[in-house]
């Protein structure tokens, strides 16, 4: 089992090098993140926008562009689907933002000719190191799914299922969080909480071991799920996957834990053909580089599943 | 301004000692946090419940009942009344939980004849010191009003404001929390903050300084905001209030805090004619005791406005 980004970076070591497709690279942020992860050995990359600019942005910031490919698009939207196809294509094996908004990012990801759909809805997922918890978690969905519904969360988990095992965590245990640990009929999310719980024991959901509502601390805290007397759960403060009610709830603890909490993480979208890696502008360079790591296992991951 | 408990405390010692009144006082933890408030010159008790249980349980804990009153009502319900009566009566200033069910006690609270109804409804505020954090924040409601309604909020603002200034903060910034910072009419969350920030420019909601919707980070980290550029908002990560949009989300941040980042809190129900002290099996007793300090605050706050 994998127990934190340490981990998980020398398991990257084993596996054939990945390579990173960006969209709009002219960048200095999105550059300074594919240099460490072409230094740290996680990933290469093809660099898809102006190439003027690129090198401009590159000298800016005192990086060589030895060893990168360069394809000189001008145009946000046409670099945009000349980077997703080359994923798409087989020639690079996850796709990256940089410096185009989100909107048209993301419409290339779901563009039907060159992009990466599946049919399955796409979910955001942040994969957590943190102080106090001995593995990983993974937070899903606290930037991409506004409302879930029922059925949106069982994709959910189902898109998370692949991005734990990717990280060698198999068979993991999901807790749909809700402010209570029990079912409250004036609280919807606590019924669909039980609703994903019988859904997974009847196989609907496969893969994982699901079992909600759970209160954060019953999910992720053992003495607290000790103390409060928790019998008769699967889940007993060793969640690995927390699924939020909704983007608010989400959000707000990411945020939270992110700078509040003694944390590294990284991000990926999810429910794509490849690893789609749409980190924002407050994203440390670290968590860029750890979205790349996580990138790069879930690429390798899908290659050896095809 | 006070910037943490410490300044709590100090502040707590330059008033008139206090006194809690205990709902059915037959309980070890409940006894060693009004023990502790009591060495620490926090508040003196009067401890109503079945004396021989009182005394059977402070016999168990070592602890000496020299300097407490106690009054001797056997039935649950009866000693809740009799409880809370002695608060409504002003022989006590503040009331507690002790061993019994948060529905009887809460329902001793709301009770027309001795409990400590104002018209106005009830809410819940968590008092946080934190690492990271220069001054206390204020997060309500993580506990008690589950979906709350324009109007809702609106009150809880006006309650948490009380509590704010009984602490010494003065004019208040108040950030109703979403997973962003715009207002998108798809998410109902981000128009009601928007609401309660122009309810709070027309003067509807006073004493405080309302800016919403704010995501977590801008609300309470300055790099944050100035990273992401706010312009123009009236709280830059300096928000003293953090109004959740439901109980889930605010359930699940005040849990992340207290298990994951370095805290100290205290918390109290608010709304009532005199402070109310509900805390549960999981808290520790030194939030008990900072629950009981910041009643203490509270109740002579409330005595000067009189």
């Amino acid at each position: 089992m994998n127990k934190s980004f340490d981990d998980l970076l020398k398991k990257l070591a084993t596996v054939e090098k990945k390579k990173v497709s960006v969209a709009v690279a002219q960048d200095s942020e999105v550059l300074l993140a594919v240099k460490a992860a072409k230094e740290r050995n996680i990933a290469d990359s093809i660099l898809v926008g102006d190439a003027d600019e690129i090198k401009k942005v590159a000298d800016e910031i005192g990086m060589s562009l030895d060893g990168y490919e360069i394809i000189d698009v001008k145009d946000k939207i046409e670099a945009a689907r000349t980077a997703v196809k080359l994923v798409s294509d087989g020639k690079a094996d996850m796709y990256m933002k940089g410096l185009l908004d989100t909107k048209d990012f993301l419409r290339s990801v779901l563009d039907k000719e060159v992009g990466l759909r599946t049919g399955r809805p796409l979910s955001h997922v942040g994969v957590f190191e943190m102080e106090g918890v001995d593995h990983l978690l993974f937070l899903t969905d606290v930037a991409f799914v506004p409302y879930p519904t029922l059925e949106d969360k069982a994709n959910i988990i189902r898109n998370t299922v692949e991005i734990c095992e990717a990280c060698g965590v198999e068979n993991p245990k999901v807790a749909p969080l809700a402010a209570v640990e029990v079912v409250n009929p004036k609280m919807p999310e606590t019924i669909e909480a039980d609703e994903l719980t019988k859904m997974n024991e009847r196989g609907e959901i496969e893969r994982c071991i699901v079992d909600g509502p759970l209160s954060l601390d019953l999910a992720t805290v053992p003495e607290a799920a000790e103390h409060k007397g928790a019998t008769g759960r699967k889940i007993v403060g060793d969640a690995d996957v927390l699924l939020f009610p909704d983007i608010h709830a989400g959000n707000i603890l990411y945020k939270g834990l992110v700078h509040f909490a003694k944390v590294k993480n990284g991000n990926l979208i999810t429910g794509t053909a490849a690893p789609v890696i749409l980190t924002s502008r407050s994203d440390s360079s670290e968590v860029k580089v750890y979205s790349l790591a996580l990138g790069a296992l879930v690429a390798d991951s899908l290659k050896k599943n095809k």
